[in-house]
């Protein structure tokens, strides 16, 4: 392969058509339509090697599955639909086209069950490892954004899915809940909701803080994946451990208005607390009770 | 410095003020208020230590100046205003705050003259070298989109500023032609753009390529930099070798309606050539000419 050229032009015969694109990738910059009075969401996210995913190990299309799911989460987290994104990838030297072409696939099968085209980016070759970057935009789309910031003293807390172990594998491959999340923001009772990326532990004290709120979580509640029971039997940690610390779980983490007529769908998502007026977050086993502490994902800088 | 967290609050405290921004950086997403009607533009650059700076060399300020002078030059392509920016770092595990703190004063040292919020990111540390991504919201505010492909034969061909030598420093400070883009393609005679990244001789064939057309290049008329000179003197290359295919320069390429009732003012710009029909591109010496290879800025994969 010469040069990053045949990429660009393979890239630009693969976009899907889409009613907002007006000039596709391929010039100085795509242009979109933007419909009327539409709220614009956006947020980047990359995913680096040795970090989010390791090279040696993951196929190329897992990477770029990840990438966008990341990204797409993120949407799910604010109630949004995803409407377009733009992907950037740093390339060590001397990787073969195949292995790019891969990676766009799995950026494309992550965001074509939404609708959301792949409208640019920047392709560059280093002396480094490989870095894949992604930036969403979303649009409200009649549902009004669900920060972190709105949960209030007696709203319940809820998770959808099921945690924890999710580097066994799930990490690359987790479906976005945007369909769950906009069904659910839609009812209006949702005071506050994240995405588990960093961990229940981390991404709760998140909502708290902005919330400026407290929380107690029931621990025989928290809802715990296999792969943490398959975690515990290598490394003897408790399931609940992972289940509240692992992170990238990408499962919807909110709070429900404590003064709603009715719950979630049972099938839905789990409750596992309560917000509280006191700033402080506990971690209730039965009668005793312990400061849950954010142990959770947390890049060291 | 324990972590990110320092950093991602830090960054909460600089955000500026902006019409657009309903909900700034902090959440999963960013939300921005769009004008009714208004195109919205977007797109990505990336710019990786080793191959766009060095980061044994360039202090942090001036690296985060070029990831969002990039940006803003991409706008200044399309003749758009940005309108908002976010952007993620990879950082050599081990970085300092202050260092990061840095590289964020130049993306907004950069973005401040134009009014360009920093609207959310995202900053994670690898084992790896450092990576600066800027993604550009940019807004039509009025003015047609200008693309590189409306370029038609008799076209004059015109540059701003002058070429050549920027990797003596103007590559990490030269000022995005955003103003000078706009007041020009008001006027409608622009027919086709592209800013100056990969050098003019890549970049000439990017606007004949994608307009169907060809060019000549009269060798005399291109605007050599004395950074060309310069450098000239270091490595024996003509300065206007250098001028033709050094890249960076982040002047403005453009095409001028043949049957345009005035010229692009004269302090603006220099004409360089004409657009033909048959798609060769020629670099005329007097009577001699010989085909203009595109010697310019392409990554190796």
């Amino acid at each position: 392969m010469s040069g990053e050229s045949e990429f660009i032009d393979w890239v630009r015969r693969q976009q899907s058509a889409s009613p907002f694109v007006l000039l596709p990738s391929g010039d100085d910059l795509a242009a979109l339509h933007w419909p009327n009075n539409e709220l614009l969401l956006i947020g980047a996210d990359q995913v680096l090697d040795g970090v989010h995913f390791d090279s040696a190990i993951h196929a190329p299309r897992f990477i770029g599955r990840k990438a966008m799911n990341r990204n797409l989460s993120d949407c799910a987290a604010m109630a949004c639909l995803p409407a377009a994104a733009v992907a950037t990838v740093a390339l060590p030297r001397g990787t073969q086209l195949e292995y790019v072409q891969e990676l766009y696939r799995g950026l494309r099968e992550a965001a074509d069950p939404f609708d959301c085209p792949i409208v640019g980016g920047d392709t560059g070759s280093w002396d480094g490892k490989l870095v894949v970057t992604v930036t969403i935009l979303g649009r409200a789309a009649g549902i009004k954004p669900i920060s972190r910031a709105g949960a209030r003293a007696g709203d319940a807390i809820y998770v959808s899915g099921r945690l924890g172990g999710s580097i066994l594998g799930r990490h690359l491959t987790s479906p976005p809940r945007i369909h769950l999340a906009r069904e659910l923001a839609a009812t209006g009772h949702i005071t506050a909701m994240i995405d588990l990326s960093d961990g229940l532990s981390r991404d709760l004290r998140h909502i708290c803080e902005q919330s400026g709120a407290g929380a107690i979580v029931d621990a025989a509640a928290v809802p715990i994946h296999d792969d943490a029971g398959e975690l515990n039997r290598r490394d003897a940690r408790p399931p609940l451990h992972h289940a509240l610390h692992d992170g990238e779980d990408y499962e919807l983490l909110f709070a429900w208005r404590s003064d709603a007529a009715n719950n979630p769908p049972k099938d839905s998502a789990t409750r596992i607390g309560t917000i509280t007026a006191d700033p402080a977050i506990w971690l209730n086993h039965g009668d005793k009770r312990e400061p849950l502490q954010a142990l959770g994902w947390e890049h060291k800088l």
